[in-house]
């Protein structure tokens, strides 16, 4: 018969199942952290009607969309989380909550180009908070505190969550007369450490027309530095008419306040005032999370303040503060570099060998170690023993127990402690209260 | 503006968060099951090249598919988990240690006619242990034990696993002569209830020109019932001249005898001598489940021996069985009939409340519960006592602290239960002693 290749879409991560066990870790991980402080699941489809899904899409995202028709209907996969909310909101919005405090963990679609490292089916990890009519600013400190335990569980300690403001960045732009211009200017201004200051200065002068005092302004603005709390004394010290940047470092000040009283430490965050994420969807708070050893793999976990969630959908003003983890990038990442290992290759703790032909006896014992919640598995082939512990070499699996004629008799069961290499004797009951520690 | 109506697509499920917790709890409980007995996850791509998916599909399936193009591919969703289990193990052959126990839980896509109960989008639960060339009989034992265990866990006990081995309807139908009419057959004989013996028979003798002694024996397989004992041994004591049909009663009577021995009690399986499922996939063992007081909703949990995963992709025999569950489906059945509900509107343990504006206090204890994982929020608007007590109420939180100027000084808090409406008054440390409890 003609066999057909058994071969997996590229751009589609497919892990062998050491590596699917600690990927569903980091998955429960952050599951377990977002309900820590008392997220709600929501799990919304795959597909959905392109007219909904679409309403305010548009530019870049739509090349990537996974589109079809099936019968009437023209549907796309959700190419992230945050439609799909603002969908569930709004037609939910009688039988929710409010402030909703949802995570949602699920996979996504864009049909970028494959390329090492990027997926086109990919697992994100959102939390959102979604106030009706308002949001405390409070929240725009507890989301960055969320993604801080979250990260500390993975094992990670070594990142910083770069905060923003983006009422800073836009009433600079707005006081500078600049504002329609403001994407093109932060573009600029982050390439600052390539081309110079002198360069940037040129192309604000000669591309922008703007003028000295804005230009000198924005120069200013881009030299404050220092620990957050000098940041926060001349960002207010900073002397700008214009009531959209003050409000924004009044927000900002008060972040800092309630991040730290979530006892975030002061190495894991900053105030970074060159990010800006996605110009015309984020109003306020901005973030941006990154390995401090690897910066050049950009953020793995970013996010912000909107204003109007749902304003495709609705009437209601439905503003929001969340973030965003991409676990599928973030797993290749911390594997690729060495952050984490996969080296448990079963979810067995257990292996129950037999040496006679009736197995009554490991299946029994087996029984016993499940009832005690003891992931185990029992050894059916009729094998060689050799090949029995082979079986419980290549899948890791840390104890065996050995049944011959003598544990029968004696009803001293053989435990073996795979990576110590020792063996002990001693009854069933003493092997539950030694796995169970 | 003009809106668009946030609407999700029909048979698509989508759940309010409570249901979801719900729904969250059973998919957690069967993982823990499965996990139990040792089976190690994968999970597949839901978008696979349709060359691959539908390598082995056909008929039926087709016109269910979710098929679409994306630039030169041709791309398929998944519409079930074994198709992509059959590819992983032969594109991973030789990195996968056989026995292979695998686990899948995801959603698959079949693009079936709308109607109440049915879905689109549906997880399917499935377990498989696929072996290198051989397979031992105590698998398909142990995959109804798996079972067991799994609907006991999701607090069903009502339920019967019904058992039959292919061999046996196969070799009595090649005995009759009639092996290329066994699906009508079936059929017909699904029907005995409706129709009456007597219809039947002139069935058999005038579409299917059997002989007389050929009805007969089928007439005589058909009467067989009693017990689980009674029925082997009258399948043992059956006259017929068929390896088939005698490979298949003493496959029947091992997986009975090693059922037992993991202690499936005799109430929750049962030999079921018509149940066959697809016919040219199984080759031995079939599974099929029934809740008892509910059997017309048909089938919960079903499965089976194939004798080939893989044929369409590799030369290498792997012999397999498994069951799935399609928890869709089977969440939409027990929440309607009421046999789950969906009573938990919260993720948290704890809501804390501050009487006074400053929240440090409050997050400050927010922060004590959390580090002993207790799931927690904390009420961040500043609004009146009675609209915080209602969030609690609405997200029916178990337990209330409520921190005032007098709780700030004497570090004793109030801790309301808000199931029994008492409340006492107690320090952190003791909260959270009783929390944990």
């Amino acid at each position: 018969m003609n066999k057909v290749q058994p071969k997996t879409l590229s751009g589609f991560m497919e892990l062998l199942p050491n590596e699917q066990v600690l990927f569903n870790q980091m998955q429960d991980k952050i599951r377990a952290s977002y309900e820590k402080f008392g997220f709600l699941p929501i799990d919304t489809p795959v597909i959905e009607s392109s007219e909904v899904l679409l309403a305010k899409a548009g530019g870049e995202t739509e090349k990537q969309l996974y589109n079809f028709t099936k019968g009437d209907n023209n549907l796309t996969l959700r190419f992230d989380l945050t439609v799909p909310l603002a969908k569930y909101v709004a037609e939910y919005y009688n039988e929710i909550t409010f402030p909703f405090r949802r995570y949602q963990i699920g996979k996504v679609y864009r049909g970028e180009r494959a390329q090492r490292g990027r997926f086109r089916e990919f697992y994100q990890c959102d939390i959102d908070i979604i106030g009706d009519e308002n949001l405390n600013i409070i929240n725009d400190a507890e989301i960055p505190a969320v993604m801080y335990e979250t990260f500390k569980s993975l094992g990670l300690d070594n990142f910083t969550i770069h905060i923003n403001n983006r009422k800073i960045l836009n009433g600079l732009f707005e006081a500078a007369d600049v504002k329609e211009k403001s994407v093109d200017i932060m573009r600029t201004i982050d390439k600052i450490e390539k081309i110079g200051k002198e360069t940037v200065i040129a192309i604000f002068k000669d591309d922008y027309n703007m003028s000295e005092e804005s230009i000198n302004k924005i120069v200013e603005f881009i030299k404050i530095n220092g620990t957050t709390d000098q940041m926060l004394q001349k960002l207010e010290d900073f002397e700008i008419d214009n009531e959209l940047f003050n409000a924004g470092v009044s927000e900002l000040k008060e972040v800092v306040k309630y991040i730290r009283l979530f006892n975030v430490p002061e190495e894991a965050f900053k105030i970074d005032l060159s990010i800006a994420r996605g110009l015309d969807y984020y109003t306020g708070t901005v973030y941006e999370t990154f390995l401090n050893n690897y910066k050049s793999i950009g953020s793995i976990c970013s996010g912000g303040r909107y204003n109007d969630l749902a304003g495709y959908y609705t009437d209601k003003k439905l503003p929001g503060v969340g973030m965003s983890i991409g676990l599928t990038r973030l797993f290749f990442i911390l594997n690729d570099i060495g952050l984490i290992k996969a080296d448990k290759n079963s979810i067995s703790d257990v292996l129950v060998i037999s040496m006679v032909e009736d197995l009554s006896k490991a299946i029994e014992i087996a029984n016993e170690l499940r009832n005690a919640n003891i992931n185990t598995e029992i050894y059916f082939d009729n094998k060689k023993i050799k090949s029995k512990f082979k079986y419980a070499d290549r899948l890791k699996i840390p104890y065996v127990i050995v049944i011959g004629e003598d544990e029968i008799k004696s009803g001293l069961l053989t435990i073996k402690d795979m990576n110590k290499g020792t063996q002990e004797q001693m009854p069933i009951e003493e092997i539950i209260k030694k796995l169970i520690k």
